[in-house]
């Protein structure tokens, strides 16, 4: 039974129907900002054109960059389409249409697409590290995501970063390590940057500028981001860990650096020995896969 | 059928023969440095002599402060009792004596025991986080350990801590978390201290002793702790953390300073208003039961 799935994003927001792993039909993306005050209707609209065309569609999966309440799929915290901070879609939405809704991150759809066709095909046990605006992350553990006991699990770009500059988050906390290690963590200093040094660099040229005042500022979002991925894997052991995400898709991001950084901070021998680490592969359209997954999961498990 | 079951601390060596969760037989403890020279002979007199006494044995549970290659049982790094690095257990004793042997970390052993008669056990996801010697931590998902991909899950003692001062710890690692946040960093304290400023603080004085510059090292000291705790909540998401481990229990713990400043590290609105923080009960006899509900864990896995 096929699934409609949408990925509701900071900048884009993509929907397909998907059949089957190999089978994605009527893909479509627009920009966010167009349904940013409109979004409950532009959902209603969308999925009744969809049940008025296909009478095998099953249910309706919804990925957004925050967090859920898993019992109920009440978004109760989204800072980057903050627009959906604290609906329940599935009551607002899932009952007007008549099929089931589930929402969750969508880096829990992304990292289920890397398992089922992109860098974890071969494993089982697998980190997401997705760093786009924010630094989200997810968790796969035998071949399913691991939702924690509140749906709230793989926090990553939350955690403390003791060595911040007692900078607020969105979420309202200090430091979180999200605001060093990041899209936005980024555009901020070239902001600052350039209104120090007057120098302007452009989001794709973050990595090759080789000015070398800039370089200490890449430099400290290499740390920030190796302390946060060797964390992790130090607390969950996985096989592989999947980078991804906007930010590390721009011109020579710095992935050897990275991944040593990281290293250097693993436990040894083990995971130290043992990880390995990878690039996603999975595009907006193949991520929806991942969607279509996580809702047969939670049906499963019900 | 009834596992024999030891716990090699850092200090104590505890074992006994646990039939069920509720009967413990011929409990002895013994000071570790007792076997320090000859840990092989004496596993294997101990167990020789329970399986003479007993046809009920079904195997040998061993809780070492340590990580385990859990493939093969050979423990890899065992830091503060050094002896056991490297050994293959399972294969020195456990083909000697005839019964399945297992080995894993003893935090595994006692988040198990919290779980079936402690602190957690209402509950099916619980974090143990054991601040003694160093600071062992295990992860209870659906009332079972959660090992990871090669067994080394929940290394919260060797994470990286950025606001450290570059210290090598006995992994071989730069600032690892343990290194300020467990009972050795406290006496490395005390000892600077009394160099310092030739006054004198015991052990169990540690967290009562009201001399300011002293209380600046113990508020170091819970900035550390709190750190660490808060990260491995917001990646895990667990209902309920048991806090245990020798400096725990020391006169003036500070629970309320600890919890308050873990509390504000924790991603808002979820896990932190439904987290929920509590001591551990378990003492060394009581702890064993978990060493039996593991080696049943690990036998049904197989």
């Amino acid at each position: 039974m096929a699934v409609l799935v949408f990925d509701i994003g900071g900048t884009k927001t993509a929907y397909a129907k998907v059949n089957t792993y190999d089978d994605i039909e009527d893909f479509n993306m627009v920009e966010t900002r167009t349904i940013y005050n409109n979004v409950e209707d532009f959902l209603v609209n969308i999925i009744n054109k969809f049940l008025l065309k296909n009478s095998d569609i099953e249910g309706v999966a919804i990925g957004i960059p925050g967090t859920v309440d898993y019992i109920d799929n009440k978004i109760i915290s989204c800072p980057n389409v903050s627009v959906l901070d604290g609906l329940n879609l599935s009551k607002l939405i899932g009952e007007k249409v008549g099929i089931p809704l589930i929402v969750s991150r969508d880096v829990n759809f992304s990292i289920l697409a890397e398992h089922i066709k992109g860098s974890a095909k071969d494993v089982m046990n697998a980190l997401g590290i997705f760093v786009g605006t924010g630094l989200g992350a997810s968790i796969l553990i035998n071949g399913k995501i691991f939702l924690g006991s509140h749906g709230v699990a793989a926090e990553l770009g939350h955690i403390y970063y003791p060595k911040g500059e007692n900078k607020v988050c969105q979420c309202g906390n200090i430091d979180c390590v999200e605001l060093y290690a990041s899209g936005k963590s980024l555009k901020e200093k070239s902001i600052l940057f350039r209104n120090k040094f007057n120098k302007k660099i452009s989001e794709k040229d973050y990595f090759i500028y080789k000015d070398p005042e800039w370089q200490k500022e890449i430099y400290s979002f290499i740390e920030a981001l190796s302390f946060s991925i060797s964390t992790f894997v130090n607390l969950i052991d996985p096989e592989v860990v999947v980078i991804g995400g906007g930010v590390s898709k721009a011109n020579g991001f710095p992935w050897e650096v990275i991944i040593n950084k990281t290293k250097e901070k693993l436990r040894k021998p083990l995971p130290y020995r043992k990880v390995s680490f990878r690039e996603a592969k999975m595009d907006y359209k193949e991520s929806l896969i991942g969607g279509y997954s996580f809702f047969h999961q939670i049906l499963k498990n019900q």
